[in-house]
């Protein structure tokens, strides 16, 4: 219940003390470290190290994941990675039966290593979050809501027992798609288990800012039941929380959120973040793709519109870069990560239309990662450098409320004499701009902004890009904030990649 | 160019005093006029009359359209309807020559019709502006900023000599569509012509309102050169123009504009009407489709957001109900009016999303009208009496800026065991509701919020409906303000309708 009172009792929020001036936030996710580490013992020692590398980079806020349906460290109201798991039983044992074979010796090596660390008394986030302090960045604790990997075995070792043993609790029961089994919110018991380990978060850890990440993975009510109250009201008692452990650390927490990329979206899947914010509720609003791919369309001017000028904005930004759905990459790939070019260029679009921050996600340092990983340091300290390279691409928005209708640009197939626009939102002008085109055929005329480039060349393949040929086309002009770009077939032709490169 | 001074010069304007609580807004175009009595010589008395039949209606605003490209009064800026026709040269005079030889007797009538009323010295907005007030209504003007009709027969004897004279101030050269022939407003040319044409509609007529008409038809720049600070100025100079007339006139005269039907989507053609409302220069915004259908689907909760509280925002309506681009009508036509229950729907969903007026547009009462016009004077007096039925139809957005992917929802073509969701937003919540879909085969399951409906029946065709079988489908529960139907096929099937009626 929303009431006078819980309004006076929020009280106006401020992010904690920044650090420093970076404006990027970082998400860890909760079992990254584990696998890429998997055959090491881990130490106090190799555990504070991983964060030296974010060091005296652009990261301000460091975001420590915590869960998925299960918890990484041992949570007294959710199951650990390790629970059920026989450290001596090898990779065939029971627990682990449900994974392929092929899965089965990392998923060993993993869980034991988490295990290993549990048994040696080692807490990662107790660890970490003075390291990050430490080092001039702030530490936040990041929950996710309704994580959904690997759902469609019931059995997986990932899950929680909750999550299996409630199957009346989930969205959706007469489909089997991997969002049907989300939990709905609409249920207390739902919403009480996630809170209680929202409690014991609090509790264990001295962060400076809380993030609820409903975007793992996005879809928390049953078809048509999006009622909005249900997480606003929620959002009441997190904050209610949070300013207790305030009183109780001495120092602000934060509240933030990750939400669907555009502000109709997220309220129509019933996360009303303007609400939140403008409740005082939330100090920090991301805005995001769900997984496969950036959006590099994202309303970001709008948000900052609608929300209030004192909530900080952060562009989202997923580690995917990749054209439509169904779309193979360079190398015929099903997926492909962003580069440094093309993140900088998602990012310093997003910062001109208003952003505040950028907050990148699967970005780690290993295993999920850029393809290119060699460049992982020089993105961290250069990422929103609008002096050096960047390519705009066209991607394209990946969840939508039941009942939109999916849209996005490409492929497109062309017929002889008709012709595609693509607009790419691409932050501060630039004196000239090469446009590149995957195209089956060619037989092209490009101009940007309604002028000409030059005619078009063969160039050879780039990472990111399309799995058919590319073609290059020269502009001495493109304009600030957004470029329209058109491509008339003179004979049939099919696009598959567009994309604006400046530097 | 917007200087401070420009700012503090425009009162904080508030819209003429309300004559009565009605909610309607609708207009009327340059020519209908003219066309429906085109067999009457018109007198100062047949002229009133028309007035009449809208008044003690939900009618609060007549809104009065005074050119195309030619004008309905005698301008000394721009031709009229009857300038180098010849009154005595019958339908096949030169100037009559670029008509189909069937549509030149009906021309002929109705230009000389205009022609014998200014003979005549009547003035059709001079007589209808203080008959509207008298009736209790508010007079507007509203100006034509760029209209397209018939522009592909460049001898037409719709259009100036102005735009046929200077192709060098169009949008697009090096195409052939109708949207790339409109004038380009990055010309200062373009700006003044139409500017002293508002001067003199500003001398000649003392109305309440002036509305620009951004939406006939809508694209006023170069595809990428959307500079939205042009037609801000713009906005500035017409201010200063009626701040003018209003110490002249003695009473507040407000400005009102049509722009399309999503923020992003105005701002991307070059209107930001949130800008022209929040500098205090628009005191009236209407959002609206362009013409082949109403709009179902507009973001009117979020346009209210974004405009500040004291600007009146209108949803608009226009005429048409058309399930998505290409559909064909019941009985085979190609384009079908909103019934009295369909508009209904459309208004009772945008007031519920907090929309403050409804806007008519091609609602004439002849001609270009109501498929069944016999419901005309009820539709006036009960459009928005929620206790009445009402029909949502899912349609289109039919206005997207240049590089943007158009979206519809229909037609789904479904394999067996596949599914399809539409979300309708539907005001406030009922206690039933049958579901109506367009369906090549009825072999469907259907939900509405998750939960299954009746088994689907036959009925007859509908007004306005598609031109394949209808099924009706019974549910007990509807929601307030958004529902989701979801239609899950067994066996192979197209969906080209999708409906939920009330009531």
């Amino acid at each position: 219940m929303l009431t006078r009172r819980h309004l006076l009792s929020a009280p106006a929020l401020l992010a904690a003390k920044p650090h420093h001036q970076g404006n990027l936030s970082l998400n860890e996710d909760c079992n990254h470290f584990f696998v890429n580490r998997r055959k090491q013992r881990l130490t106090r020692e190799s555990i504070r190290q991983w964060v030296d590398q974010y060091a005296a980079t652009q990261v301000h806020d460091l975001i420590l994941n915590v869960n998925a349906m299960r918890s990484s460290f041992p949570s007294q109201h959710r199951e650990a990675w390790w629970t059920g798991f026989d450290p001596s039983g090898g990779p065939q044992q029971p627990f682990l039966q449900p994974l392929p074979a092929s899965a089965r010796q990392t998923w060993f090596e993993w869980i034991r290593c988490a295990w290993q660390m549990n048994e040696d008394k080692l807490d990662l986030f107790a660890i970490w979050i003075p390291e990050i302090r430490r080092q001039n960045m702030s530490p936040w604790i990041s929950v996710r809501m309704n994580d959904l990997h690997e759902v469609d075995k019931e059995d997986h070792p990932m899950h929680s027992s909750f999550w299996r043993d409630n199957k009346q609790f989930r969205r959706v029961a007469y489909r089997n798609e991997q969002r049907d089994k989300a939990f709905d919110y609409s249920h207390k018991e739902v919403r009480d288990y996630n809170f209680r380990y929202i409690e014991e978060v609090c509790q264990r850890y001295d962060f400076d800012t809380l993030e609820l990440d409903w975007m793992r993975f996005g879809f928390h009510f049953r078809p048509g039941h999006e009622d909005t109250k249900i997480l606003t009201d929620y959002h009441i008692e997190v904050r209610k929380l949070l300013d207790t452990w305030q009183r109780k650390r001495k120092h602000k927490i934060g509240l933030a959120v990750r939400v669907p990329s555009t502000p109709r979206t997220a309220k129509r899947l019933g996360m009303d973040a303007e609400a939140w914010a403008h409740l005082g509720l939330v100090n920090y609003v991301t805005v995001t793709n769900f997984w496969r791919t950036v959006d590099n369309n994202m309303p970001i001017d709008q948000w900052r519109k609608l929300l209030p000028k004192t909530t900080t904005l952060a562009a989202g930004l997923e580690l995917g870069c990749n054209a439509f759905p169904g779309s193979t990459a360079t190398n015929n790939r099903p997926w492909q990560s962003n580069s440094l070019e093309t993140s900088r260029a998602s990012a310093l679009a997003y910062l001109h239309m208003g952003a505040n921050k950028i907050y990148l996600f699967n970005y780690m340092d290993s295993d999920t990662a850029l393809d290119d990983n060699s460049k992982y340091s020089d993105l961290l300290r250069n990422l929103t450098d609008s002096t050096k390279p960047r390519r705009h691409i066209v991607t394209y928005q990946d969840t939508w409320a039941p009942g939109e209708t999916p849209n996005h640009s490409l492929p497109v197939n062309l017929e002889a004499n008709k012709y595609a626009t693509f607009r790419l939102v691409t932050g501060p002008a630039a004196k000239a701009a090469t446009i590149r085109l995957g195209l089956t055929n060619p037989d092209v005329k490009v101009r940007i902004n309604n002028i000409e480039t030059s005619p078009g060349k063969p160039i050879a393949p780039t990472h990111p890009g399309p799995n058919i040929p590319l073609h290059e086309f020269q502009s001495q002009f493109t304009q600030s904030t957004e470029n329209v770009i058109e491509v008339a077939a003179q004979s049939p032709t099919r696009i598959e990649w567009v994309e604006l490169s400046i530097g």
